[in-house]
């Protein structure tokens, strides 16, 4: 399959690349000297990204090629997709140029922002090919696509369009009445207009904003929208509830200036009709369950990125472990060197489940994997000691399931030093949900140097620390279950 | 230290579980005789979500209290938070009596959407102590707090309580002049009512519009707001060729009549320095990384609860799979016999990674499950077996680390059965990245009965297919690194 891509830059530059990475044979027209680099650095940031989306192979790559002509871009392609800038002309004078060369069945999409397809049609020889497929930066990861025809479209064309937008991931969301801006883009409109406002009148920075965004309702509209969100915030009273509470507001000055709609019985009806039709398989109670492992998820997985509200989770797991927390403290200088040494002591989050309904075997050694950089923390490689070359790299793990752990449980990581000599280190952690034993994990590493990704002896501190503990340790009988194969009789 | 919440509900319930987590006692007056109830199953969701988002402890659970006065409720309290329903003059009425009762030194937060502090102090015999506190639901996960004072408030309150906002792990956005509905809300109000006038004209219905937020904007405001979106959105050209390109937006009919404010040069000047000030540490390629980074970590956490983005990207890889992808496709029905089984076949993901700069162990596991999975899958052990109440639990596992695998790679895993009789099942899986033998996973399960979460002998068909298996794998050798323990000499 062939994809024309008319006109690079940010946005063709996605298309092309969500196209190509999945499986078609993209061309490109840009007279733009700087097109092919331009849509090469789009192509590097989606082949590192875009593929690992899916937990399955993804296609061959497709061919990817640069052409003079518009005429020889197009011919032979299924699907073209106009990204020009937005100039009503510039865009006529293509889909002239388009649908004189092009298959009469192929689809011609639009990525234009505000333009209607009744605008975009004017003059075309095949008006019924044109439609607005209107795509989110970045292109190759964000789903949506907003389909808007014509009245005068078949159902055929947009079926087909959809199709081969779901081919290439994408959700496709057909519009069924034009009008300027879609859906998304209207609602962006207004936030950014009221932000313009908040900035003129020096209500709050552009960073302030963003983080009243990225803070608070940002993170809700990542996994519901609005409708659903604010059913949920009704309660169990539900929307009608929530139309009544909040309805007045469209009163009062909360915005600058805007036209409001008349909030009268028969709206309320259709808005809350169309919530139960959307919502009413999950009751107040399910929904809130959904959005909070949801936000869980996302919460942690920004964690993982240190940025955005996850960035603010690190730094309070920093104020709590200073403040003490409810569990042992491990000594902030040292560590208690005559026993096992606690490395961890968390409750499990909701994101750690599986489909059997207990903690999956991989959040296991994820547990035991933040023990080991506890431990590694406390005989001195820290973040810095790493930052400068140095780190440990496990070479062999071994772990025993001994009983199940569940969401809320606490569980802690008792650690033993089995052996630390030279560039090895030897350990064996104990996992407890609350008094129960519920896994071990045994753990061989070599010390390496990050540079040339080989193995090295650890610097003098480091070395000194595993000494100490390995000795003061020594006392300890050898843990049940180290030193086990797998499958092998007790 | 002592909370006092007056008002329960959703907003009070939030704030109360959010203190108590954090080890405050709580005191709560509400006349609702619901009151405990409502509060007691808000806090059941909180302590389900709220704690694993930690990886550290949480301090010890305060008390909980409900009282019948005001008076007795606030006195001692360092914060007092105020939830009740948005009439200024029952809010008044609730200050007067909270202030005759509490300890002049405490802070007053009101959880108001859209009062702004000189309408709260009205009448107060101490202004100075009543301040905006506005959270966001569920207040007990998301981290935003508005905090706004008066023109009067002495810096001294507003650091006191950010300060106290932070030790509850929230994220206090003070808001320097009061303004109706503070800032989110002003961004909620705007797109609440452009999307009223999208269901009332009939161009989108509410699950319509929601999808347009969550698989488009809502993603990217979960990790960057609006600005720092946008700013990436002007390419290199950066933040001023994004003003410049979508200034002319405001002229044009892109939602319901609102008034815009004058798009001048000092306006484009204001918003591009606070957008340097705001981002500029970064390069917009480095911003694009980090943004797609957060994206893929996001959606790939949403793809675990199988909801949103996440479920679009599950519904994804079914039908890559069905078009057979680039890798060994596994037989549909059945499975090859005589050799090892391709169980997974992906790419790396940009969130495996770690701060070694190569695939975080944890995500070998991961890996390894999948593929066990898959394994489980192919002989009958499936979504509706499982459903059924059987299913297999690891019980015990070997990995070998052999080489590293970074973000990109594509990754494989084909395994072998080195015994399946009765409730055992013992798998092999080796791990490649591309011709490179990285890993290899050694795993030994039992067939359990769900319900009793017992062993059991899993039904015929399994048994048969694993027979099966077993006896055609049987010729093969046994493969290197199977039954070695940790640390074990080759």
């Amino acid at each position: 399959m062939i994809a024309a891509i008319i006109g690079g830059g940010v946005i063709g530059g996605g298309w092309a690349a969500r196209f190509l990475l999945h499986g078609w044979d993209v061309r490109v027209f840009d007279p733009d000297p700087e097109a092919q680099r331009k849509i090469g650095e789009v192509l590097d940031n989606a082949r590192r990204s875009l593929p690992g989306l899916a937990d399955v192979p993804m296609p061959a790559e497709g061919t990817l090629s640069y052409h003079d002509t518009i005429e020889e871009t197009v011919a032979g392609a299924a699907w073209i997709q106009e990204s020009v800038p937005e100039r009503l002309d510039i865009k006529h004078q293509v889909f002239a140029t388009v649908q004189a060369a092009c298959d009469p069945a192929a689809v011609i999409g639009s990525s234009t922002s505000g333009f209607r397809p009744s605008e975009l049609r004017q003059g075309a020889v095949r008006e019924g090919q044109i439609i607005v497929a209107h795509p989110f930066n970045p292109v190759y990861l964000l789903p949506l696509v907003e389909l808007v025809g014509g009245p005068a479209d078949d159902a055929a064309l947009i079926a087909r369009a959809s199709e081969i937008m779901r081919g290439i991931g994408m959700y496709p969301l057909h519009i069924r009445r034009e009008i300027e801006a879609h859906i998304a883009d209207r609602l962006l409109e207004v936030v950014w207009r009221e932000a313009l406002w908040l900035v003129k009148d020096g209500i709050a920075t552009t960073e302030e904003i963003d983080n009243a965004i990225r803070y608070g309702f940002g993170l809700r509209w990542a996994q519901m929208g609005l409708f659903e969100t604010y059913r949920i915030a009704g309660g169990e009273a539900g929307m009608k509830h929530f139309l009544a509470q909040f309805g007045p507001t469209l009163a009062l000055p909360w915005c600058k200036l805007t036209d409001v709609p008349e909030y009268d019985d028969d709206l309320v009806d259709l808005i809350a009709g169309q919530s139960d039709a959307q919502s009413g398989a999950w009751t107040i109670r399910e929904l809130e369950r959904i959005r909070d492992a949801n936000l869980v998820a996302m919460m942690r997985a920004l964690k993982q990125q240190d940025w955005g509200a996850g960035a603010l989770l690190k730094a309070h797991d920093l104020r709590l472990r200073d403040a003490g927390g409810a569990g042992e403290a491990a000594p902030a200088d040292g560590i208690a060197e005559d026993g096992p040494v606690l490395t961890l002591s968390q409750t499990v989050p909701l994101d750690w489940l599986d489909y059997n309904g207990h903690m999956n075997e991989s959040r296991y050694l994820e547990a035991f994997a933040s023990a080991t950089d506890r431990f590694m923390e406390l005989i001195g490689c820290d973040a810095e000691y790493i930052a400068a070359g140095g780190s440990y790299f496990t070479v062999e793990s071994h772990l025993r399931h001994l009983d199940e752990a569940h969401a809320g449980d606490v569980i802690t990581i008792h650690t033993r030093l089995l052996a630390g000599e030279g560039r090895k280190m030897h350990l064996f952690h104990t996992m407890r949900a609350g008094e129960r034993e519920v896994a071990t994990g045994e753990h061989f590493l070599l010390h390496v140097n990050l540079e040339t990704r080989r193995p090295s002896d650890p610097g003098p501190q480091v070395a000194e620390a595993l000494a100490r503990i390995a000795a003061a340790q020594g006392g300890l009988s050898r843990p049940e279950g180290a030193g086990r194969a797998v499958g092998q009789r007790p």
